[in-house]
């Protein structure tokens, strides 16, 4: 999966945003300058704002409130980060230490904080009241997810309408709340036109998100440290419960279904048990169900981009689904 | 100080504002409800609520607009407590266990988002766009706040204006953006007009805040802890230096300033090194320092109030002027 056709038709956007971030970041405040020069060395794909500049480009060149809406909305995924990293107490992210870890708790609530509000506060100074309105709304449900997390810690008995309720909230949320922006019309287009394509968008970027965290999900357990940056069997020992496992509990039966109970429950593996957990779910065909509903949703998403028109934009928002369930990292 | 006095004007609208807060805690999620239903418990005064209400009120009747834009300042007021208390580790809020005590960090984190992210949800749900122009803003200033107090941990050369800044973003920023919101004109005023009422407002919730935070700051060394509900001398503990100190070292020379620095930066004293804390500040005049201080903010506050008409609810700001400075916990 080469991340280079998903980039392509909006890197010069893409680069915008990066000095956007810069700029936001740089602050008279030592504390938020040195944890913002550290957090911009950790940056990933940018795969939200990507999401949210691809689907503006379908209807015309990238204008400057999509740009800075694509800025706001990465600062949103920041702020959530790190103040999920020191809920979850994890140090390690894409393998560099987390703000937690590289200070503390006290740091990251304080600049998660600033970095929300510095969202909301450059949305209202920019009069960017659309997105304003659509990025209230997702940074509630992500708040939601974050609660959720905490009612269902350590539930074994998760069901996966749960754990579906709870990725939409967290992740698929930010993914739809940013396509649904992308998707606003500059070409004087019907009111009620212009809205059933921004939540077509919206249920597009909802349908990416999904695949991606099921996927994650799936990664946590299978993937390559040297590759994801961060300990495998993470999720296990934050008490998150996941679909491979629902789904392996809900097909293996009775001696080796509570021996997989036992396993999970106790969170913290050694390599020989974690090895026997991960055969146990392969057994109960749990990693191949989490991948099948990640594809379902893939599905979906693809569909929901059929009545645009053909073109490189549209092959790259194309190129990002495949991404969202074929990466390994 | 009777508190009466000042809410008497607007006593219904606060009871309103007291079953909106009900309403907005009520959640599904377990975790939420709990945290509200303790946070609700520990309420005080509704000291900003008040403010805005009764700024609103000197237009005329109370509209609901304003109660929700009320309920709203109270629940970012309650989000940056359950943060701050959490950064501070502090134990006790009005004698009650703080979230972070009483749960942990991680659910004072998920909660505080969970009600920031509630408050601006609401301010799009009911279409409040002027307050959330003006709370956007302010809850940035509140988290430039909070990270300038990580900046300023325990520095003891800590200038006057430093000092200032840090309240002015943590605390006045909210008191002054409730008395903007309460200064919308309802009754067709020309938007110039408007304009320089809602700044002045501004100017004079900022004023209270000032002189609120600084008679806190006051309380923080010689209230009594049956009154306050929380330990004293907790802002040095916290590495928190304020104007009392600030005027203390300024005047005091040689050996007992070099004694007072001693003190001071040991944080964690003993109840006789306390008292010799406080009755050094004592000398080098620090209380009555900052307590002229806090009084020039008040009258300054008091000097705003003069263009509005004689009458009930203006004599009832007046007392929540005196209120700030003149109370003991």
């Amino acid at each position: 999966m080469d991340w280079g056709l998903v980039q392509g038709p909006v890197r010069r956007e893409l680069a915008q945003v990066d000095r956007q971030l810069v700029r936001l970041f740089r602050s008279p405040i030592a504390i938020v300058n040195a944890v913002g020069l550290h957090f911009l060395s950790t940056r990933g794909k940018k795969f939200r704002p990507t999401l949210l500049l691809l689907v503006s480009r379908l209807e015309g060149p990238a204008r400057r409130p999509h740009v800075t809406s694509a800025t706001v909305v990465e600062l949103i995924h920041a702020a959530a980060l790190i103040h999920d990293d020191s809920v979850d107490k994890s140090s390690l992210r894409r393998g560099l230490p987390t703000v937690n870890h590289m200070w503390n708790d006290d740091v990251s609530i304080v600049v998660g904080d600033f970095l929300y509000s510095k969202a909301f506060e450059t949305l209202v100074r920019e009069e960017l009241l659309r997105a304003m309105r659509v990025l209230a709304d997702v940074t509630h449900h992500m708040a939601i997810g974050e609660a959720l997390e905490i009612d269902f810690e350590g539930k074994l008995d998760l069901e996966e309408s749960q754990y579906f309720d709870v990725i939409a909230a967290k992740t698929a949320s930010l993914m739809g709340g940013a396509c649904e922006i992308g998707a606003a019309s500059p070409n004087g287009d019907s009111p009620n036109r212009a809205k059933a394509r921004a939540q077509r968008f919206r249920r597009f970027g909802h349908a990416v998100g999904m695949a991606f965290q099921i996927t994650d999900d799936v990664i946590d357990f299978l993937g390559h440290p040297s590759e994801t940056g961060k300990k495998l069997g993470t999720d296990l020992r934050e008490g998150k419960v996941t679909l491979p496992l629902i789904g392996a509990l809900a097909t293996l039966k009775s001696k080796k279904r509570e021996r997989l109970v036992v396993l999970a429950a106790k969170r913290k593996l050694g390599k020989p048990e974690f090895k026997e957990l991960v055969g146990l779910i392969e057994e109960g065909d749990g990693f191949t169900y989490a991948m099948s509903k990640a594809r379902l949703y893939a599905d979906q998403a693809k569909r929901l981009l059929g009545p645009e028109p053909d073109g490189s934009v549209k092959s790259a928002l194309g190129h990002a689904v495949d991404y969202a369930v074929g990466r390994t990292r």
